[in-house]
């Protein structure tokens, strides 16, 4: 008998607060208009290059929750003084001129986000993303189509490079109107992102599945570059912050930013595959270093053990994903992973009041923190 | 009969001048400075971070002519008034703290170059440069070395994504210090760098190798990244730069930007493997799109036609190389192109002196452009 998790996460979880879908809907139109008018501009140069501009946009324009986006755009709101959203927050954001840079910076977040997806499908050779074949397959199945030459793997990984380093460089363009305290934070999360990503490549080749690794990895890919970083920018965005702002945001976010990904884990091997847009099962086949799996390797018998050391295995098949997934829960891992979890975000609600931001600005924070906590995607 | 050649392509050339030598020089330190000091910072958290700043490192201080660097330090230098180089060139520039921002973002350059580089080794599937195993090839006997377990191929593309990306981030850090100008500057170059080199992968697969592709890839990848853009960005660097200014820096970075990719085609077949730290023939083996092969394909006889269609075969053994290599030569297409290289470079020496600059500054452009043309490397 093992102790029930507080959601079913294969069920549809709530929906998603309005600070969080009026943001996303806001950026969502920065982003098109800006990719829609890249597109033209290196059309009329040659229509080949337009391809590239094109491909990012379908990416970009492929869903994502925006949650780095909201973070910044709110972190900077409860600075900024400017008025009330009333009775409609969509049209109010869009109609406020003195957004538009924090939108800007916040369209800037979802394209560095999309630049990471993209190269990490390639690291992890994985084939679908939200519901979509990634960029790599999608490259390659072209070669095969148009029957050109050279290998399709190579072919799909390179301009699957290519169009990362695209979204990259629009990313940064995007921060353009961002203040040079800002900036230094972005440049700040971006090596820290890249970094943590190295330390989980490396961990999962190495199998070095420990708690201590996986707390690191969460830590820069999760806390800092999801929650942290965004928050703290949002905040530099007109200029440098006072020092006692950013810990502040940092007590917010660190928790946040752990239970985010503890969420991540737990959805990686109980979500729903149609809902989440990619295989379940797939942290096991590379053997992702998480603090899920650190716990259960910790409490397995030996028999369970056995079963675990399937992990990092490509060609797991689903009987043996679900036998993994039946050991962690067993071992309890999963209670244990959920209540964690739940207390992170509790912590951080409960540093909300400690941030020096109106009311309803301390109310969207409080939102987003409660929604990743419940999303089941 | 052929027309020999104005210089034997196999031999080593002359000395690169100082002006570029010692530019070079301060930045070879600067980036080792900064490098050292991320890898400590990265290893006090976790050892294991270090490894990644480490393999950058050794990447960017293999060397490089730093061309890039020298074309944004003579461009600011140019409009910066300061004092004469004196008799210690080195010294000079070390010792000038009104510099400091433009090293910096000449060493930004040529950590973009290292970024460039890194992936297209990737997507080239390159096994060395430099004279070095390419990165993604060392990471990938890493990964047998230690026994650890994945794909070679998978772990050793997937580290060198990583750090290339690590690196793109260093470059833009280091340009912290350049003018709002400057950076929208460097975003163009950016956007193009990646558009350049899509183009160049896609028509090598399509197998497209006419001359206005050829050209086209030239534009971006060469005449734009490598020489117009460090000029209008080393002008731009302390505040906008007068739009006449920036006119002319293009009228003489443009044909030299085209004649040093000439130059970079010739040695791709006629260099010495040696001295370029990487195969000769390559280039063919890729199928990139060249105006040296598009000169040749026109000219070609349907005999010499059929040994050109061997073009873009990953198997090309040396002597088909060989073989390809005398239909250029004996077109004349060697011959016509190194031509049309050297009468680009005398078209952009006639531009220097429409330049608003100080004498040791044209100069010094005037030797950077000889230098274009007459190295071996």
């Amino acid at each position: 008998m093992t102790t029930p998790l507080a959601a079913d996460l294969s069920k549809p979880g709530p929906a998603a607060p309005l600070q969080l879908t009026a943001v996303a809907a806001a950026v969502d139109a920065r982003l098109d208009a800006v990719l829609a008018h890249e597109s033209g501009r290196w059309k009329a140069v040659d229509p080949r290059l337009g391809e590239a501009v094109d491909e990012l946009r379908s990416v970009v324009g492929s869903g994502g929750k925006r949650f780095r986006a909201a973070f910044c755009y709110w972190a900077w709101r409860g600075r900024s003084g400017c008025r009330p959203w009333g009775d409609d927050p969509p049209a109010a954001l869009a109609s406020d001129p003195g957004a538009a840079v924090a939108l800007d910076a916040a369209a800037g977040f979802e394209l560095l986000q999309a630049f990471a997806l993209i190269h990490d499908d390639i690291m992890d050779d994985s084939d679908t993303r939200r519901g979509r074949p990634t960029v790599h397959q999608s490259q390659a199945g072209r070669l095969a189509e148009h029957g050109w030459r050279g290998e399709p793997r190579r072919f799909g990984e390179g301009v699957a490079i290519l169009i990362g380093d695209l979204s990259h460089a629009y990313a940064d363009r995007m921060m353009a109107g961002v203040s040079p305290a800002g900036r230094a934070i972005w440049d700040d999360l971006r090596i820290e992102l890249n970094l943590g990503q190295y330390l989980d490549l490396r961990s999962a080749a190495s199998a070095e599945l420990d708690a201590v690794t996986a707390h690191r990895v969460s830590t820069f890919k999760s806390a800092m570059y999801t929650i942290v970083r965004p928050l703290q920018l949002g905040a530099s965005l007109d200029g440098p912050a006072d020092p006692a702002l950013l810990t502040a945001l940092d007590r917010f976010g660190r928790p946040l930013g752990r239970a985010f990904q503890l969420k991540d884990d737990l959805l990686g091997v109980l979500g729903n595959e149609a809902r989440l847009g990619k295989p379940v099962g797939d942290d096991l086949r590379e053997g992702k270093p998480t603090e899920l799996l650190a716990l259960a390797l910790e409490r397995a018998t030996p028999a369970q053990r056995s079963v675990l050391a399937g992990i990092g295995r490509r060609d797991l098949s689903a009987d043996q994903v679900a036998a993994i997934v039946e050991v962690f829960t067993a071992t309890e891992a999963v209670a244990e992973i959920d209540a964690r979890m739940t207390a992170l975000v509790a912590n951080a609600v409960a540093m909300v009041d400690e941030l020096p931001y109106p009311a309803d600005t301390r109310a969207a924070l409080v939102a987003l923190a409660g929604y990743v906590a419940s999303r089941t995607s």
